[in-house]
């Protein structure tokens, strides 16, 4: 079954992804590498943001790297060779419909893929049928309903959910980091452990302002605005209003908030 | 100017304060100590249940410790001379009419006071006045607008909506936290840094299951019930629906998410 995607897929959004990944790369990923010679899958790369990281930082381990969109591996493998990158090999697949034998990977790598799923629970639970016992899994998801920030703003908040609503009507769950843990451990996964990594951005951290209030949240918020319209869900002239109000909270006295989850858990020893 | 309190001055109340500082001393206070000999104001002290681990992990400074309420300056201090502490004096008074001379104090601190004033700007100048040039001033503030959850809930989200609008009715603002860089900034403190602190539950953290989700917060919503019938923001069963859906939260597939603010600033050399 092919699952449908709300971002992801456009060259300035693509843009947007790597500028996400740049600034969010220690508080997501400082804590992840792999032991030279695992087999690491990452499942859904989209267009790389997360692969040339991993791949820079488990320089020993062999990556596979799958997306179910063509064109998405195809910029991703062409962004991991600009990076030098020689242990990762691309694929198209469906996380549904997978071309792995059992128990065939040491780790599972998931980041922002099951907010687009309308089954995460079963597409954690295929991904874990292909770990090795005592292998790990790693999800890592945002959540829009952590978003708080001053000054508070009605229109900002309307704005922030036109994107909920639209991810849930193309069958995904913009509100799914909180659901990490649960999810993980429906799914069959042991000893999972789950960490929020908060963005606080205020004036005093420049590069934060700019480089995730402004250019990730705020405008991930703005590139729906069309597709908002087009829906229903809003109009322009509210829309424009609650964007307004978020580029807003990037100004000096403003405060900005936004929290990932980000869970581990081991494959069990024993047949799940 | 007297303020008015929406908590803090009731037994079980008490209980319940005692309770909360103790689950989260480790994340609000552990990088909170003064040298020996340092003379620190607690402004706004209440019960006492900052004051005990403030002068044990400081036991070479001495504390002053004020609070508007004559009441709840006696509990703490018999909370204190319970904990064998000798190096806290304790003093009822206004944070507004202070009777301190200017620049008498090495460092200030403040927690859980804010979230009460209707002028909490004016309250950090007055304090800022109090410090000497180099000193320190410490603030911590929770934000009820950083409260979510799993499973989500509209009714759990509107009891909560009740403290929200009984702290505002009162001339306070429970959704503070988020505030405390621009207030400190505002107020006049220098090199301000502000790191939130947020509490993260799920079950695999069942002493924050009980402890936190349980026995602080949602014991805390609980505790309005009657102020809100009365005040006629709610009805009986939303609000007991609400307090339902919060306890749900610490069933084993829930999550429960909170966050405390933490600022830190400096009395600039020069005169403010």
């Amino acid at each position: 079954m092919t699952e449908t995607y709300v971002h992801g897929y456009h060259p300035r959004e693509n843009e947007r992804l790597q500028d996400q990944a740049g600034t969010l790369v220690e508080l997501l990923h400082s804590d992840t590498s792999y032991p030279s010679g695992s087999l690491v899958l990452e499942a859904g790369c989209g267009v790389g943001a997360q692969t040339v990281t991993l791949a820079q930082r488990s320089p020993a381990a062999r990556f596979t790297s799958i997306d179910v969109s063509a064109d998405s591996v195809a910029e991703a493998k062409r962004v991991t060779d600009a990076a030098g990158l020689t242990n990762v090999r691309f694929q198209q697949a469906d996380i549904f419909a997978l071309p792995f034998a059992p128990e065939s990977f040491d780790h599972v790598f998931v980041c922002f893929v099951l907010e687009h799923l309308t089954r995460p629970v079963e597409a954690l639970a295929i991904l874990n049928g292909l770990l090795r016992p005592g292998g790990t899994m790693t999800v890592i998801e945002g959540d829009h309903g952590s978003t708080y920030f001053h000054p508070d703003s009605v229109s900002a908040q309307m704005a922030i959910q036109c994107q909920v609503e639209l991810q849930r009507l193309a069958g995904g769950n913009a509100l799914i980091g909180r659901q990490v843990y649960p999810l993980m451990v429906e799914a069959g996964l042991d000893a999972v452990h789950v960490s929020p990594r908060m963005v606080y951005v205020d004036s005093s951290r420049p590069d934060l302002v700019d480089g995730f209030t402004r250019k990730t949240f705020t405008a991930m918020i703005e590139g729906v605005r069309q597709s908002a319209i087009e829906a229903g869900i809003t109009e322009p002239g509210a829309f424009d209003a609650g964007v307004r109000d978020l580029y807003r909270t990037a100004e000096t006295d403003g405060v900005f908030c936004y929290t990932f989850f980000k869970g581990v858990g081991e494959k069990g020893r024993k047949p799940a």
